[in-house]
């Protein structure tokens, strides 16, 4: 399979090393585009949200035999629509430079505009990894909200940790090892199942200490009572 | 430096297996206190919070000539006044049944009623970890409250996650490699410095988007707004 990597992102890069030696990969600069080779497979647009258009724009003056895709989790197929056969191939993963990743486990999420198209996408992820599923737009955007919650808003609250240790001379340093095993005991059972603290204990002179630890940080006051009250639901 | 482990729990069970190989371990079921030797050197009280008072106790009517010790985060030290030298050996993790755990990592707070007593809990605590701090009742009660932030609510967005995942076929699983990466890069810089996502980049279409997908969940709408909110200040 001849893929063309369109992006010099931290997208683009990790799809580089993730099919390096396994399928014949070329890197295209998404401001020369006659670098295409003319007998890619798939041509991947791998460039932020708002620069999609753009680079399809570009494409499409050129004469593109292969598929098109993107690896946007937020963007609609029908971005692509200019293009004979297009879909989606999203990879469910914050990608950093610079950083490892294991791919054999990455979860990548396919959408085709045809039955064939999908099915060669198909083949492509599983190049990488075990983990394929299809999903149209709707479930892309569902997706991605639950990764709002189990990730964006999970380190939302280790930087207000980090800031109450920060108060005593510590870090969230020291709390590695907790938010570490916290994530590994979601192996033994559903996050339900795991949930543990004062709010499931129905512990309420350990939660009226901690709001009262919290005087000074009346917004931390609000999410600590939303949230125990959620966790008791 | 012989330690007696008084407990049957998982708090026991993991300082018994701490232990090994460091220190002289007696284990010493709180129920038959005549099994704890009279030349321990410590006496570990690992048991859950509202046993602690009865345990000391019982301890009481012996004669102990050690340091007589609990391993909880919320109980002052006070509890333990009626011996002549006593302490806090608090090691700041969830411990779980038959799940293996890296010891020479674990954060371990130290408190006691003399500067003897705090040395010698303090060289234990060293047998088995590289990281050992003081801490009076109130810092632990402030630890305690931040980790209720990084790991009982985070759990907690995990379950509002798995909960969402599920109305599509899906659960946590699919999210484990990005839950796994978001605390990996916690080692990048701080917490505040990795944010991502719609709210910090201002993305107020994504989030007006996403609020309307939990329209059959009220109390997720109030959570999603409350802690995006939070990002933006």
């Amino acid at each position: 399979m001849k893929i063309a990597v369109i992006g010099r992102g931290r997208v683009a890069s990790h799809m580089v090393k993730a099919f390096a030696g396994k399928a014949e990969v070329v890197e295209v600069n998404p401001h020369s585009l006659e670098e295409l080779p003319s007998d890619a497979d798939i041509a991947l647009i791998c460039v932020s949200d708002n620069a999609i258009a753009e680079v399809a724009a570009a494409l499409a003056a050129k004469r593109v035999e292969g598929i098109v895709a993107h690896t946007s989790g937020a963007t609609p197929m029908e971005a692509l629509s200019a293009f004979p056969r297009h879909g989606v191939f999203y990879p469910l993963q914050t990608f950093s430079k610079g950083r490892e990743l294991s791919y054999a486990e990455l979860p990548i999420f396919i959408e085709g505009s045809d039955a064939a198209t999908t099915q060669l996408l198909w083949q492509m992820a599983e190049l990488i990894t075990r983990d394929v599923h299809g999903a149209d737009s709707v479930f892309r955007k569902r997706l991605h909200l639950a990764a709002v919650f189990a990730c964006n808003f999970t380190n939302h609250l280790y930087a207000i940790a980090d800031t109450l240790l920060r108060e005593d001379g510590l870090d969230i340093n020291v709390l590695k090892p907790l938010i570490r095993e916290t994530v590994a005991k979601l192996d033994d059972g559903t996050p339900m199942e795991m949930q543990t603290g004062p709010a499931v204990r129905g512990d309420t002179a350990t939660m009226a200490a901690h709001l009262k630890l919290l005087a000074s940080h009346p917004d931390y006051q609000e999410i600590y009572r939303l949230l125990s009250s959620s966790i008791r639901k």
